[in-house]
């Protein structure tokens, strides 16, 4: 077994989003495929309900960030790189790799749920409609309620600006944040919150590779070019990307106007990609 | 971008307030929107229940009070600023600017709650009635249990004086309290389970500014005067203002009675508005 | 205000237990209150269900050791006393007091609940029957399923073995047990557990004193002498009582038997009524 | 009472694994007794529903785990023995050893619920058919969903290695693992959820120990031999157990190459049998 870092950094930064958003994913794509599909073929709730979803999401995303946290800083989602690179000094060039990294690592793991709820979805929607879309990709009002572009765009902006503020206040050294390497932990309670409050217009994507990368798998494995359109027919795959990107610097610019320029202590970059010195302390 | 605290210290702690009581109210009335109109318009619980409101106030309490602890000592609520500066030496000439920063906070994020879900509202209560008019504000009984004015103020009184005799345990230094910073998450905890225990009779305002920000925010955006009473047609903004203000002095003084007197140690403020010792210390 | 331990030693630690245990019945028949009678008024579930219960009770652990864990050890349970006497030597003059402490703390927090519900059971139960009698106190079966006396007595011992195992494996320095100060965090967990697993028997009572607290408050609120009886007509009051006290005992000798004695080190007391070491290490 | 550890060093461990998976299973078997059988009787959901499967089995992983660890290192199930053993250094000579004492505990446990719930399942399922086989084992579909053999087993393979790459990552101290010994806390809500979105194909079961103890003990107690066999009439058994233990490996190898490599820092067997130094640091 080789030992030691024999990989160069960006590459190890890559594998460790890769594997990160992985984890997420096959947790969050996993827990809609249980619910709507699973529990869809037999008793209503059977295997779980809507607070299951929000709770697998948010328990995805602490693990997902304990993955990958030492090496790459866990972003696990291309919003968060975005913001970091604006405020707090994260590598522009490094942008680009972790985007890839993270969108690659979400469509692996959509297809592994893919593949492990073949016959289940099979049975629950053999067409491949919009009937088990969600289970991959978000639509506006989660195909139902009565939103539209707009609307799904408006929440995708809001709930990745609650995001990106509480990212940034849970890991700001100045600031009062969680120890004992707790952070990831409150940071999924932060995505439980988010499920449960603001899961309604647009099924809380709040991240461009949560949903881009299931819904490339969903195009490759026999939903069709449908899964760019919404409910209406509308081109929507742009919007949870989109919305997030802009969401997550204006929560983070929000952040550091109300709370982080005016902390005591000098700023530094609160997520650096070495190893992180608040992890050497209990 | 401007770093350091170049902002007058009692403006500081008042932004800190604002941005944790809109943390706060983002997702509590976040998730009673979600919950009772979203779900109102599908299948029942389809997007979350009872569960989900009381975990999504709890977490929101956590994440507030984690935005704001280290520059205003995070109260996010004026009853818990009151029993302070009762039995805690925090200033009363600071009582009024915090309670006014607690309360705008609450307001600008029921309006965003309130924008982000207008088709949903729209569709789900045209009319702009009681119906949805606890996504906002709290009802004697929630607006269908038989409690009236008196049965509803007593709720109050007792809900929060559970609350200020839990949040004073929690971080008194000379109990013992969590450490790691982790007391905002169980004091988190503590609102879980008043919404789980005490959410009948009132709604658990427990707090003023979560209760009449958004109820202002109600009133500005068409649901008329009539936010100001109850179901009955009684005036019932009063209670969840006062009923809190009284069950936090009452609860201090209970836990300072039963519990912190009788501690070994100097008695010190435990909720200083200078950045705390014990976030200092792993 | 009265600074410093000016009040004799046992009954600090009395008023602890007193206030501990008031705490976990508040929330503890607060949340049986809301879930039958609150729910049971409205749309089923619409203010809660059996997860509520579980969790709620479990919270009020958490709480209700917080409160009283530097000052009495954090018993807030008759049962732990025995076993901590049995085996941990604390001392056996201060097992009454300490049972006596319990019982009316879960008295007058029944008295509180009863009071703060008093309207939603008059019209949920006018009669005050065996209806919303387990909100107060527990029923073999929960008054419903199959189980009489000896099936509720053996359940009852079995609970709280688990519950003393447990405890002791989670508050013993020289296991491996949560630090900073979370080991009532992870309590908590148990019971959340115990009532999702081991709540269907006998309701989880697994603590004499939050049996026989509300049990009496039921007494003497207008339930009559029928609250010391089951559904079939049988005395009934003691088995909550004497089949945790057999449970904890049994429970606490094995852990000792098969983790306690195998851990190196010279063992301590691990429940000293002084403030405890391990809360004045981060 | 005897003190300091006079028992050989391996008895001493299985000691310690036996009564770790005993209270992993107690919990886990106990919650679905409650929720199958219990609430199968009353009206659904009245004592629980999927939501508190997941959670009951999550905490008992975590108590387990607390229960065992410092002696044993808290593997509890035989899929976590073979991957320490194939990739971190835990001796092959104890592989069996350990095995045994995780299946006795098992059985145990599933004897305990199985008589705590004995007039319950016989009220619920006079005939001990498949109607409450899942109570105890594992099917293909939870008995119900259109899965047969090959996609069960593929799940299960599935299921382990995003438990075990998860166990590496959380317990590597080169990596970001949460202090304050509370890793057992977050591997307990990895199996939350997992129960959430890997519950539906097979059961999780992703434990050998926790499938075949359960199932020898519904053998024992009047299922008879059909408890070997699914629906369908195919011997299953083996499912359950080959698979977590393929999975095993599958995982704690995905770990190593994608992240465990790319470590900073000598890599050291992370669950060392003798007390671990992290446990000494608060």
């Amino acid at each position: 077994m080789t030992r030691g870092p024999t990989v160069p950094g960006l590459v190890r930064e890559m594998l460790a989003e890769f594997a990160g958003t992985m984890i997420l994913i096959l947790f969050g794509v996993g827990v809609v495929a249980q619910v709507v599909a699973g529990s869809g073929l037999g008793d209503p709730q059977s295997l779980g309900d809507h607070d299951s979803i929000a709770w697998a999401w948010g328990i995805g995303v602490t693990l997902g960030v304990y993955v990958s946290a030492r090496i790459s800083g866990g972003h696990i989602n291309p919003a968060v790189t975005l913001a970091l690179a604006v405020f707090k000094g994260f590598p522009w060039r490094k942008v680009l790799p972790f985007w890839f990294a993270q969108i690659l690592g979400a469509l692996v793991a959509a297809l592994i749920v893919r593949w492990n709820y073949s016959e289940i979805l099979q049975r629950f929607d053999p067409g491949l409609t919009k009937k088990s879309h969600i289970v991959f990709s978000t639509l506006p009002g989660n195909g139902t309620l009565p939103i539209e572009t707009w609307g799904a765009f408006r929440d995708q902006v809001i709930g990745t600006a609650i995001l990106l503020f509480l990212v940034l206040a849970l890991t700001d050294l100045r600031n009062a944040p969680p120890l004992a390497n707790l952070a990831p932990l409150i940071i999924g309670l932060v995505v439980v919150a988010i499920g449960m409050a603001f899961g309604a217009a647009a099924g809380y994507a709040i991240n461009p590779a949560r949903d881009l990368g299931p819904r490339i798998a969903q195009f490759l494995t026999g939903y069709g070019s449908d899964v760019w359109r919404d409910q209406y027919g509308e081109l929507y795959f742009w919007v949870p990307i989109v919305g997030p990107l802009i969401g997550a610097v204006v929560g983070a610019g929000l952040y550091i106007l109300l709370i982080g320029r005016n902390l005591p202590g000098e700023e530094e970059g609160t997520v650096p990609t070495e190893p992180k010195p608040e992890y050497d302390v209990p």
